[in-house]
């Protein structure tokens, strides 16, 4: 049972409602900042919502629904517009285009991509500072070298950041070089990281895990909403399936689906969705049909050359391109770019 | 090892090649008719292609490629354009339109559905006669009288008609009452079914099967294209994954990759993708940015009282809100609706 | 909605049934032999069980059941035992073994393996004359020769028969040569082939398709129940998963799970369930360790040789360890071999 | 290139071979403990093995090789061993049994737990202190206390204790109350946890990703290795499908595929892997017939009052049902309970 305290509900009403519930044999989990939500579980029994009779304070309390209550759309029936600095709103009218390298190898490659994907109408510069990777041997970053020579390109050529944490001991450093954090697919239910991000002043960029559904997609986001950080875009990067001819199966339904059930705003990744350099600029003009609020696209000046990911990295040629095609699909959609 | 016999190969050069395989121990299985193909295949080792040296009218010898040819990019370079009838070309410059109820069940509602279908701009009227059902105790289909009220409703509101078959024994009769031919998604590799309608005069839809790669799709295809049949329309209608949110997760990253392997044209089919009828829209609006040559949903005036798939299936109005909003995504990426 | 009649329902006491439904607007598909079963639908309203108040020999109505009747556990108890022919049931305590080649090549091969798989104790001989072949220039089985040499080396070897059938057609010539009539995972819900076997008089194997749920799969067998064939062999075969590893991902917990749900006796086949040769001996003792009531392997003195399955086929003398090993398991659970 | 160094490699000759790639433009990434792995990289051109030529104290060089290199086979033909303490030994002759409840809940339930699956012959009690869930609301876990219930439980009737870690900062204290330290599904691939883990010197249970491949799993499981702690448990417990019947589908062929590829020994999880009481039994039993080393179920003495997974929790007298039908399985493909 999920209770959602009222907006302004005193310490005392909480109090009084942890003490009924918990006097009754049932724990009490409680989330949320500036809107208290209480999870009550119990062993043997479900607690019932006349446990509550006669409490004072309480907004709503639902037994059978979703296990996500801030993030969901009943909770907020207007979509969210989150601004994540320099006047970029993730999900308004402006269609957010995110471009740059898989991860931040030297300052000219970054400074170069920064530079032409400026020039093109990009908003913000990603890079991976913090790799993960499957293998212990592969490349895993420059760390905060990585961070530093990111945050110097994009602000060269007037970009905002996003870049990957993977650990709560590198949120510091990150949301100090970074305006948005990601959180990789891997780690979607790391939950002591969306803790972590939960209590930070950052927006945070949520990928979908490979094999998530989007009802666990949502509950993770809570998690980060429960901690008190309501700054959430939620990014699909495609799923795992038995199709080999793609890295992923980039489940473009997610759009639709997810805004039927959330307020926040989706990004969709073509680059790892598809894995194929060719099919992302097709894709990206799909996601923006299907009403995605941003795409994020890895870019690199010689992708063969790239330490990571080059089969799926746009030439820069490739990415002028893509924003040249995006546009018109974007204003069909009732969005600019 | 696959043999492309050259387009003007005589009897004598292809009896050449089966008998030089023959002899040397070796299966030879004939397909194609235009252009033959040669399957040779053998038992305990691998023909080459030095098999066949000093022979003459053989255009092409494939060892290790895709287990398809005809339908292949390679054998041609160009994108097939399908005239399906009445002046309706799938895989031209137009993007072609197809609608109507899941199943045909009575003269009114079909008739009811064609005319607003046709109105809002729908080029071909689909509707099940024959039903695939995974239950024997389900509603089967109306048979012939569904196939002659699909066709009435159709030619009276100028629409060209499409129907499922499930076996040979339809073809006839299906043949003399639709323009085009469905291969439902469960008889992807029903290759007896595959084989007669190679033998048919008219286009057939083959609609990919819900586990079937993209790989085995093809071959699918390569099967009507070898016994006879080039007007082949491949129809993405969603894979089976883990997600319970949608019925199928949609793919559409086939769109390009099915056109970077292949010159056939590609439908899309948002309704039983997502079997949602409130995501058909995005998606339909997304298969287009992502290079669809056409689009076919389920429309029923009363979807809570259909038969079958109501709940993917629009309204009348939704669907004249559909054309509405597909015309400028269509535009936008260089079509007309 | 499905009415199920009493066993000695009278032809009146039906034809009530089916006029009272009738005339309520609903539609009637009837199905069974010995028992008639029922289907009712209807469009815009659900019929309910009141609609038959008064009427007589009706056993069972079931709502919002399974999609299948008669091969529940609900519908019959006691475990079906499914006698093949000399002697051999399925489904009994005796666990029943099918070995053989992947497809029957030459008369030679198939004896081999006849003689050593029959000296090795296996009771049943496996081997296809119609394969169905993703790619149509793949060799495709020798037909009627194919079904001819199979019985002879069987008939050899005091072995009975079990091959493929992928089109009604075949069904006479594989009824005269086989003792069971395969229906492959490709052809799972293709319903012609499923209705014209439940027509015949031989035991069906029906293999599970490679993306078939349960509830898919037990439907598919009502189908060939429905239509008076009550000898139904389930096949469990792998299905397919992300995990490339092996072949297909053999699904070992649909044995109990199937049990649940129904009398049918289930089969496992860990060779398409692996692809490969080494995990089919540990797989298939944990196939009898879970419960099934036969395994099917492919078995080649030769499998680099074989025209096809060579890299999942067992070696003759890997097959002798295998029901060397298979026998203490097979005793372990409560079983003979 | 992964580069393995001979097993009394000098620091010098280490130093040697990072000097010589590092001047030639390649990144070093040096892991491993007793037996040093340089994992080298490099944008733009693939490093090869001519690089080293003339230098010593190397083993072994692999340039397309699998991620991993201390876990495999290649590099230990003998299979490990793992002697986590008390005289149990998980891949040896005896199959080991781990048993408990999914959630340390009170005191009163895990004892009763840990008394009747020792009486019925386990070796090892389970319970989770810290919980990972889906949503926030949910109950967590009872932490430190769990973790000393757990331990208390164990030692009063001669158990060894096994729970999850989430987060490094949960490590010291899991590592005082428990003999096994487990990484649950969901953190699979938190490479942060997994270096943490390979710094302990306990013995580490290393759950499969619900979408993880053999190849990955392996991976995840080298960083522990290169970390420096060799005693690793790799246990499958069902991946994500299509299929609803089944919580998940437990892939048994990983326990054939791990043992071809790695040394290290294998667990399964019958409970998670099904999510179905019922199954378990059957399951588990197929889990020792594939090969199994180990296996872990889920007991509470009354499931349905269970905080956590009471659908596919044993009750304590199906337990020792199942240790009963274990033990002539066990000894049937050579082992001892």
């Amino acid at each position: 049972m999920i209770v959602l305290m009222a907006a302004k509900a005193s310490a005392g009403q909480i109090a009084d409602v942890v003490e009924r519930v918990t006097k009754a044999g049932f724990s009490v989990r409680r989330s949320g900042m500036e809107r208290v939500v209480l999870g009550v579980t119990g062993a043997g029994r479900a607690p019932t919502p006349d446990l509550l009779d006669g409490l004072s304070g309480i907004a709503e309390i639902s037994v059978d629904g979703p296990e996500y209550r801030l993030v969901s759309r009943a909770f907020q029936a207007e979509d969210s517009q989150i601004d994540v600095g320099g006047g970029v709103v993730v999900g308004g009218e402006r269609l957010v285009v995110m471009a740059g390298p898989c991860s931040v190898e030297d300052p000219e490659t970054v400074n170069r991509v920064a530079a032409s994907v400026a020039a093109a109408g990009a908003h913000i510069l990603r890079g991976g500072a913090y790799k993960p990777r499957t293998s212990p041997y592969a490349f895993q970053g420059l760390g905060e070298e990585g961070l530093y020579l990111l945050r110097q390109a994009a602000a060269a050529n007037g970009l905002l950041t996003i870049s990957e944490v993977m650990e709560p001991s590198q949120i510091p450093l990150a949301a100090h070089y970074c305006d948005i954090l990601q959180i990789g697919a891997r780690n979607m239910q790391n939950f002591t990281l969306l803790r972590e991000l939960g209590r930070s002043r950052r927006p945070v960029m949520l990928k979908r895990g490979p094999a998530a559904t989007l009802e666990e997609w949502l509950a993770a986001a809570e998690y980060v909403a429960a901690c008190g950080n309501p700054d959430i875009l939620l990014c699909e990067r495609g799923i795992r399936t038995f199709e080999r001819a793609t890295r992923n199966t980039l489940d473009l339904s997610a759009v639709p689906a997810v805004k039927a059930r959330s307020h926040l705003p989706i990004v969709v990744d073509p680059s790892h969705g598809t894995g194929v350099r060719d099919h992302v600029l097709p894709m990206a003009k799909a996601a923006v049909a299907a009403g995605a609020d941003a795409i994020i696209v890895e870019v690199h000046p010689e992708p063969e050359r790239a330490v990571s990911d080059g089969a799926q990295s746009l030439r820069l040629e490739q990415f002028d391109r893509l924003m040249d095609e995006l546009r018109p699909v974007a204003e069909a959609v009732g969005r600019t770019v």
